[in-house]
Parts: structure tokens; sequence; C-alpha cells
């Protein structure tokens, strides 16, 4: 074994400050787009509303505008009040109204001026002209004030936030027709294996390459850009190659395959020949233990494992979070987590000093959330189709039992709880 | 107020029954596409595996495989083998090992016939052409034998999934190019009203049809494709037009505004002379109560209310359920659910005999997930901007006190939880 590949395990903590080091001086890169193509993108920018919205008191309700204190002695006889012109949102009555007057309003239009309160149509009688009132209406009853959504000069939207369908829907409501995001960073996907191929024809001598695939479609899912560079044999001038190709297209470099220390391993002795800086061989997590990273002109390269759980372990350790950072968000492992309980005791005796991932299937039992392990060697597929997301197993623990209260963290590509499922 | 436009609020659980009768002739269909394409796609077919996975006993790890009883009497002095061949994945070693011998083989290579265990390299000494062990090594150990991840004839993919990363990878690594899946439901979006337009150049006398832009991401994220067909103004000509391309051209048709009773309200009307069959005619939420349901030529048609707050809850408890349905998921609101505790009170007295929808911001504090709710009345936006999700506060209950713990309603493209975020 050549001792330029050995590991030197960095723990979680010390890890995620290392790649955060190696990042920081990395900044976003902002575009300005059209908000049409906005949706899931970064802001950029803080958004201060130019307008008051609504810009006048406006109606709640399709109903009669009146004076509120024409209703104020209303006891038995019903009020009757005079219609003297009709506002839609498209043809508002510009008339004043008084005392014994009323205007019909559309939801959402501006209270004619005099006017001061609503009354909703289906709480009047409308008899031609006329419309007869039967309660009480209070000052402003019914009337959106005038920016009480929001307000002129007011930070609306703030940088650094993920714009979701309302978001847009305001920057529309605010004609800002363009917006400053976070350019979504490129990520070049190396797949290196003599075994492997992308091509379909291929595929009755060779191994499809799977795994590009589905490194591409979380690359995706967590708002980066994948480049799926294709395949690389074992060797390390088209490693080399591909390394400098990466980085000619790309933000960051992830690489798959050839990242241990076996003799066809050539992944970590080749960055490293590359003339890039080392930021960690190997994290004190297991399954994923053989996720690397290095900095080739201030660009990050995440060498991931080849064992399926391997790799979803170093993607979201390593690689989730450095897209997170170049994305315009904070730097940081969050995801969505659930709290669950254990259903069954989980031995976990294998590497005692390292946090261990177990990934585990979510199911409903009497209206609570069990948590079911999935145990099985992390080359095994079957358990990350079966599995909704997975624990983490702390350091010296050798044991999670029965009953104990857990976090289960989904990821976005790899979690089914994100939409009905048969069963629950 | 034209009585044939009232409402008669259907309780949210039967108006589920309405629905799901109303749908549950309207079969999903099924289309074959490539897998590449297949991501969160709904599979329309049970997979078998009509191979093992993996075809045979394989390593672990990069190592040596040997005859594990060549180990059983190790004690002080190291055991010695002599390396007979190598095994890479693209260039297996097809000769048998016997007493004595070893073969290094990369991780996932098969074992040699004679070998059934197999030990790390790291845990070897190499020296030249012979190694030296140390320690006891178990029959199997580091061995993932013949179909222990997916066994010949196993249904491995379940129709009604949705199909993850992993799925697609499982798939890929089966050969199998194509899957059936249920084809995306066509979702025909009119916006109706006077006052709107679709083209920024109108702007300045028009409103924007943001609702329109809303509902189709919304629509996008929930796994339908959205149509937008564009704004009709408040007449019937022109709106039965509209219903018409819309039925031409789509699974499911969703209308935007002139839902209620006011005088340009035309819709209800409009979809009644249509000749549709009234499923329901407003739903006791709120906001939300003036969605409403009808069916023509066995297609859907969900009329939802133009306040925005009610627009979305009508999307979450109609719409969204039906599209589920057509994409070949269980009818169902489901959607991802978090606990919470209250923050403080939450009066809700409005609408006792309905259930109440409340938009609230979620906090970290003190590790624990709060609830803070955001008032206001249902046209205001910013409080839907500021907010992660939703509770639903049960029929004639008037307050959600102070640590009461919750349900919130994560909705995609609607919720910020899916991304990590500033402060969390």
């Amino acid at each position: 074994m050549w001792t330029s590949k050995r590991f030197s395990y960095t723990s979680l903590d010390e890890a995620y400050q290392l790649i955060r080091r190696a990042v920081d001086n990395i900044k976003p890169e902002a575009e300005e787009i059209p908000i049409f193509q906005a949706y899931s993108r970064v802001l950029a920018e803080d958004i201060i509303s130019e307008i008051n919205i609504p810009p006048a008191d406006i109606s709640h309700f399709d109903g009669y505008a009146i004076k509120s204190e024409d209703t104020a002695h209303i006891n038995k006889a019903p009020l009757t009040l005079k219609v003297i012109g009709r506002s839609f949102l498209d043809s508002e009555y510009r008339g004043e109204i008084h005392s014994g007057e009323a205007v019909y309003v559309s939801t959402g239009c501006a209270l004619p001026k005099g006017a001061d309160a609503v009354i909703p149509i289906e709480s009047v009688l409308e008899k031609g002209d006329i419309i007869e009132i039967r309660r009480r209406v209070g000052k402003y009853e019914n009337v959106t004030p005038m920016g009480s959504d929001f307000k002129k000069g007011e930070v609306v939207l703030k940088r650094g936030q993920i714009l979701r369908a309302q978001d847009i829907k305001l920057l529309a409501d605010m004609k800002r027709w363009h917006v400053k995001v976070f350019r979504k960073p490129k990520v070049a996907i190396l797949s290196i294996g003599n075994e492997l191929t992308n091509k379909i024809e291929e595929t009755d001598i060779k191994k499809f390459n799977s795994h590009g695939l589905t490194l591409s479609i979380l690359v995706e899912e967590a708002g980066g850009t994948p480049l799926d560079m294709g395949v690389f044999p074992d060797d390390k001038l088209s490693i080399l190659n591909a390394l400098k190709k990466g980085l000619e297209r790309a933000d960051i470099i992830a690489t798959v395959g050839g990242a241990s220390v076996g003799y066809k391993d050539l992944t970590w002795e080749t960055v490293k020949e590359f003339g890039s800086e080392v930021v960690l061989r190997g994290i004190k997590v297991q399954p994923g233990r053989v996720t690397s990273m290095a900095l080739a002109n201030h660009r990050p390269i995440v060498i991931l494992p080849g064992h399926i759980q391997s790799m979803l372990v170093g993607f979201y350790f390593v690689l989730l979070p450095i897209i997170n950072h170049m994305r315009g968000l904070p730097f940081s492992y969050a995801s969505i987590t659930l709290r669950a309980i254990v259903s069954q005791d989980i031995p976990v005796r294998e590497f005692k000093s390292f946090k261990r991932v177990r990934f585990v299937k979510l199911v409903e039992r009497d209206e609570e959330r069990v948590v079911e392990p999935l145990l099985g060697d992390s080359s095994l597929l079957s358990i990350v189709t079966k599995a909704d997301g997975f624990i983490i197993v702390e350091e010296g623990k050798e044991m999670v039992k029965n009953g104990e209260v857990v976090n289960v963290y989904l990821v976005k590509g790899l979690s089914r709880l994100f939409a009905p499922e048969p069963g629950i």
C-alpha cells in the first residue's frame, strides 16, 4: 500500500471548519435574471418595496362601501342607503360618498372618498338602487388599509433567502421583473474506473456509470448545475486531463471512484500531483470515511467514495455544504429533520471513534413516527432504496436503543417523505 | 346577489369523499419513458429483479481474497501467503486458489474460486508476491454474498412509488433503460378578471396576473404540467371559450378569480352553464371557503378564490389531492408535517364551524421547533412571504394556546424549510 494514499481521518467538527475555511474566500457570484426563472434561486439583494401595498384602503369583500357612522344608530328598522355608483377592478368609481349613500365595490377596489367601511354583499338586501342594512358596521370593517401588506421602504425579501412561489408573486406584484440571484454553481462530475461506461451499448461488457447519474440528480436538487464529464479510466494521465477539463468548465469538481487505497485507486494521488492543496483526507464518518477534499485554483475538489452509501454520506457532509455556500446559502449541513422514535435496538459496533450513519425507514404507528433500521454493509443499494432518510450515531455509542428519540435527516432527491406514499 | 352563486359549504371530510368519488373513475394513464427522465415520476409497474445483485460473492474492500481456514491457527508468527494473481473490475483473475495462496481483489470484484474471505489491504504486509497476515479472518469476512442486495425474482420497486435518485440508480444497475410511469397530469390555469394581464407592457394600466404564475410553480412542484392559458375578462362568453380550450388541452382545469358572489364573479355560473356536474360549492375551511369543484367531460374543474391565502388553501385541499391522484399517487392530503410548539396564544374566533388555516413561521429556540403565528386577513401576501407553513385549527376551537403542540404543514414550493436558512 502506498503511504501517499494513507488516510488521516478528520473529525466531522474539524472537517466542517476546514471545509468552511477552504471555501470562505470563494464568494458566490450574482447574476440578474427574469423573475420568471427565479423560482428556487437564492436572492443576492435585499428587495425593498418602492410602493405601499395595497396602494390605498381597499375592500376585502365584494360589497358596499359606506360611512360606518351611518349604521351607528341601527336598531330594529333597517338602514336604507342609496347606491350612487359601482367600482370594479378595471373601472373604479371616482366620486365621493356622503351620508345616506353607498358604492358597490368589488374585492380589492379602493374605497371611494368618504367611505370608511365595507359591508359584504351577502349581508345586505338589494332593491334596485337601494340597499338595506340591518346591523352596525365598525370603522374600517372589511377594509385592508393602505400599506398594511407592505410599506414603502420596507425590506420585503432578504438577500440569502430562497425564492419560493409566493416570493416570486411578490416580485411580480411590485413590478420587479428582474432580480439579482446567486449563480448556480457548476459541479463537474468525474466518474473514475476502467470498468465503467456511460454508453448503454457497452453495458454487456462494462458497468453503467450509475453513480454519476445519481450524483447528477442530487446536485441538481441541491441547486447546483451538474456537468456529467463522463467516465475516465484508472490511469493518472486521463484523471489529470479530466481534472483539467473540469476546472475549465466548473466551479466545483466531484470525483467518484478510485478514492481509496487499492492498486488502481489513483484519484487522490493524481489530485495531489495536480498541485492541489489538501483540505482533508478522510472524515470520521462511516460509511463515507474515504471522502476527501482538496483545492486547486481556488476551486474545491471533492473526492467521493464508490460504495453507494459512502458516496451519499460524502455528498451530504462535504459536497452539499459546499454547494450551499456557493449558491449563496449559509455554509451548513442543515436539511429537513424529523424527530422519531426508534422501534428496536440498533447495534453500531464498528468504527466506535467515528460518527456512524444508518439509513432508516420511517413508518407511522399509532399516529407516531417510528424509525425502523435497515442494516447491511455500505455497498448495498437495497438499504438505500428502502430508506426514507438517515440517522447519525454519535462517537462512542454502541447501541441506539428501542424507544430513543432521534433526528431523521431527509435529503432532497433521496427521501420519499416529500410526497404522499402508500400506507401513510 | 344571484342565488345561483350561493355557497353550500361542505365539511372538509365530506369534501374529501366527494372529490375522491368524482375522480375515482379517472384512471391515471401510464407511459414508457427513458429512466434518465424518470426522476420524481411515479412508477406505473412493479420492478422485478431479473438478476442477483451482486451476481457473485464479491469483495467489500480492496484487499486479498484468501481461504479463511488458512488463518485459523495464526498465533504469534504471521501467516505467509503467496499472491498468485490480481483481480480488477475490468480484468478478473480466472484461476482457483488453494491453501497458502491469495489473490488481490479490488472492491467489487468476484472472489476467485476457492476463496471465502477478504482481508483488507491495510491489514496485510506486502513483500513482493508474498503477503503477511497477523490475525484470524472469519468465513465470509468482508464478502458481500451473491444476491444479498437484490435477489432474482424479488420486487425491488413498487408501482405507485415516486422514483428517487437511488431508485434511478437501481434501474440503471439492472439495465432497465425504460420504465413505465404515470403520465404527468396537465393542469390548465385560467385567470379570470378584467383588471389582469400576462403582458408586462400592459402593467401600467392593468395588474400583472401573478396568481397564475404562483399556481404554475405550485402545480409544477406537485408533479403536474402547468399550462398557463392566460387571462380572461369577466364575461361569460370568454370564460366559456377558455373552459372549452382548457378541456381540449388539459386533464384538469383550475380557474383563479371571479369565484365568489360579486356582480362580476361569473366563474361559477359559467362552469355550471357549461354543462358541468357540480361536485362542491364551497368548503368549510377559512380562508379558502370559496373553493369549488365541478366535473365536465369527466375532467375536474377546480375553482380557486382570488385572495392569495384563500387560493393557496384551495390549492392544498382540493387541487393538490386531485393532481396526486392523477399522477398515480394515493388520493391524499398528506404532505410533510413537522410537530412544533406554539409560542403564544393564537385567537381564531371567525368561522367557528369551519376548519381554520393559519400561516405560521417556524423558529428554532433551545433546540426546539417553535411556531410563531402570522396574523392578518387572507388578502395579505406578507403573511405568506413570512410563513414556513401552516397549521389547521379544528372546528369549534377559539384559541390555540401557548405551549400546545401542533402539526405544521409544509408544501413544496411554499415552504422554506427544504433548505438551510439564515439563523437555523
